[in-house]
């Protein structure tokens, strides 16, 4: 019946800042993601997967702007009048899950999960509204060394992956440090929450702008090459003085140490730098040293919600951006740790630390190291339609092909009728080439009348066609072909994929 | 800083008709994802992925119940005020996918992809707001030849998951049949689209009520055991004879035979009907029998926009139900050719044909049969804190062992830390236990100052236990524990993963 209505015409297009993913690009991220689940498993942690809609209430307001706390989020509204939100990362419904299901969860509960999670945000160049994440994520440990495990295994991801040592760091800091320096310099408070993330987000530019970028943008602010002006959080010279401490000291230890002096007394940074020697004793303890895991006092991770360590993995290598620059190529993910986000739900404290990738940075990075080279997989033999009333011979000549060339755990062979309008053979052959198929498979009716088939090397049909100037030879060429016996289908096949398989 | 905030306690809860997966179940489906995948790829198809979130005006409103046009998606407004909705199906982006990118595409395109579709409608027993299917479709093949391929290759995937012959059938009929029958009796036109819909739901009730049944709801209406009367489609006693020739004959020949004979002159009947037979024949060459793929004009598939061939994959055996009663399985997934869909936005005609699978039905279904057995993975080796300060000497104990037991290509073997608080020792082989650890790592005060630690066979712990009685003596025996060097460690366990791995 739909045959019969005619709907106005409407336009194909993908949602703004949402892409749709070709094969190659799936075939890559699945290797990615099965490389990196092997490692969460080898450390005990186990899938578990949350529903991609949650109660607005539920997930809470924790985007990394927090200075735009409702926006942020696609929301619905439900039919009994609740709110729904689409889920902006998988760390609040792990909360929520873990919350939920509390008694019968095994404490600790290491977890794992991958997913798509969506921002409302305005997309822009690499910046999309569906991106990938991959946590895990450690419920119930209340110890700083899962901390420094979560590090280590982050560390193991990155070389897992092939990014190999100097290649990246993770870098670690402690949410109680910078907490501490802001409360020493006097902005605590409901009322200081703006100028405390003027600051924060002042330090988080310390890569692009340095030491004297940094103290403009923690005075008055700074005006960038292009004359645009970004107002500063407007400290006195002393706090700007004592903030820059941070960036003090040159080996980790001496950081540590030039902090603990510049805020001798102030009991948080004292604690935070603690634990950060802690996380530092047991990496060094485990083998890892400062090219893998660096203590950084400087780290800013945005979310309003961690409360202790943070983390971030940082690539290191350069590349070229969308303007051309050469650009360190950056942070691939982090976490920290989260010990108010399960107890929102319970009248237990619940401490939690966890850590999430970004998938699609990764897999961007890991293009640009050539680690994901070899993603193609073998195109199919297309079988081809002389004849069109002779399809179910040619399905029965794939179905014969499939079974003999497939089995468990060999690599998938594909095979396929060419399913296409087969009036123009010529299409018919594009299309083989256009899927990278090794072999063609052809009967017209005089091979049928014999007994007889042609198997065609697609490869080696190429090879020789360059040497062969007109049509008329090549045509009598039959570049690559071979006829062969009906029952000797299958053994023609493997030999040309032997073949080829030589060739490379 | 989010420490110091005190939100209000806020509900844990995932949203009605949301459910949360666990590790067991996600773990099952991977295996059978894989395997589906396997099938899906031996045919040639390749994998390509949509985003979650359309434009409404792109997905077009085909839901399953049309008579409820403007319900069962869930929609938002973006900032520029056009809709989204989340998908429904995975079939009306891949045609918004392809009409966008068609240029690029080989043609036929050959495609699958597995996903969460969502549906906004009353949640109930079995029936999720989120659920998941695998499609492959194949877009720009105009001949049934590709229908039947469709055909076969489902019935190979069911095969391939361990449902075996004679426990599934994939069905196939034709619109053009459904449409001929309902246009020859009068049910032409858009003012008719209800009563057909009637007719469409009456045929679809067959295996349930049988012939007088839906001879009832062709007519007045019918009375179920509860007193509920539903409304009949009103047709006259001629039509309702005609009609009810869709379920004449009882082989598959004389089934098209007796539809061909009562419809003769029927042009869509017999074009519907010539099609089937076209499909039956492909597929016997093709060595699918009746008792695989099956020629019945009785299905019906609620989607408006199948224009042909539609099939139904059906598992046969019976399962006890929510009520206790034993029903059959029933439809597993099911497609058709849907040549209006992608041409919706495009100006030339583009024949596609596909087939869904409902993966959590399958699983339920593979469950059931006893298909997805030996899912859980192998619990993890806790290493136990005994000394907290020593956290930094487990941790390396753990590294040793995750690195030595670990390899490409080999299952999985998780080692962790005890990360909760270790005050007490009992509750840490309590959780060892409930995370199914075969072995348990221990090292105090004086094990560490003999250069030695223990390692605790937890199963067969478990077994001794069983023949000790009381408290003392279980203390005494150390069930399953043995005192060895710690350079011994990686061949100990091993030793206990090789006598377990004998007892299994």
């Amino acid at each position: 019946m739909a045959a019969k209505k005619k709907p106005t015409r409407v336009k194909a297009r993908a949602p703004r800042g949402f892409v749709d993913r070709n094969a190659d690009d799936l075939r890559a991220q699945e290797r990615m993601l099965a490389t990196i689940r092997r490692v969460y498993e080898t450390y005990g942690f186990e899938p578990v997967e949350t529903p991609f809609l949650e109660y607005t209430d539920a997930l809470g307001k924790f985007l990394p702007d927090s200075d735009r706390p409702n926006e942020g989020v696609f929301s619905l509204q439900d039919d009994d009048e609740e709110w729904l939100s689409l889920r902006y990362d998988l760390t609040a419904p792990l909360a929520r899950y873990v919350a939920e299901n509390f008694e019968d969860l095994p404490k600790p509960y290491r977890s794992y999960r991958a997913g798509y999670v969506f921002r409302n945000e305005k997309p822009g160049p690499g910046r999309f509204r569906q991106f990938m994440q991959f946590d895990a994520d450690i419920v119930g440990a209340p110890n700083v060394s899962a901390d420094a495990e979560m590090a280590m295994m982050m560390a193991d991801t990155m070389e897992a992956l092939g990014i190999g040592r100097g290649q990246y760091v993770i870098r670690v800091n402690n949410r109680k440090v910078l907490d501490g320096v802001l409360e020493a310099i006097g902005l605590s408070g409901d009322e200081k929450a703006g100028q405390r993330l003027t600051v924060l987000r002042a330090l988080d530019k310390h890569d692009k702008f340095g030491d004297e970028g940094v103290r403009l943008l923690l005075g008055a602010g700074r005006k960038d090459e292009s004359g645009d002006f970004t107002k500063g959080a407007e400290l006195g010279p002393e706090a700007i003085d004592r903030v820059m401490g941070l960036f003090a000291g040159s080996t980790q230890g001496s950081r540590l140490d030039a902090i603990r002096a510049a805020f001798a007394g102030a009991a948080m940074v004292e604690e935070g730098a603690d634990e950060l020697s802690r996380i530092e004793a047991a990496s060094r303890a485990a083998g890892y040293g400062e090219d893998r895991i660096l203590i950084d006092p400087s780290v800013v991770r945005g979310l309003e919600y961690y409360t202790g360590p943070v983390f971030e993995a940082e690539l290191l290598f350069d590349v070229v951006n969308e303007k051309g620059e050469k650009v360190r190529f950056g942070s691939v993910g982090g976490g920290g740790r989260y010990d108010g986000l399960v107890s929102r739900f319970l009248s237990t404290p619940v401490p939690a630390t966890g850590f999430s990738i970004g998938v699609s940075r990764l897999q961007a990075a890991l293009k640009n190291l050539g680690r994901l080279e070899g993603a193609a997989a073998t195109g199919p033999i297309v079988v081809t339609v002389m004849d069109r009333d002779r399809m179910a011979d040619y399905q029965a000549m794939a179905a014969r092909l499939r079974n003999a060339l497939n089995g468990p755990g060999r690599p998938v062979v594909p095979v396929e009728v060419f399913q296409g309008n087969p009036k123009q053979f010529g299409k018919q052959l594009q299309y083989a080439d256009r899927r990278g198929s090794p072999v063609v498979v052809i009967q017209g009716g005089d091979e049928k009348a014999a007994g007889k088939l042609q198997v065609k090397d697609l490869a080696l049909g190429k090879e020789m066609a360059a040497g062969i100037e007109d049509n008329a030879e090549w045509r009598e060429a039959r570049a690559g072909q071979e006829l062969v016996d009906e029952a000797d289908l299958v053994d023609a096949v493997r030999r040309i994929l032997d073949a080829r398989a030589g060739r490379e």
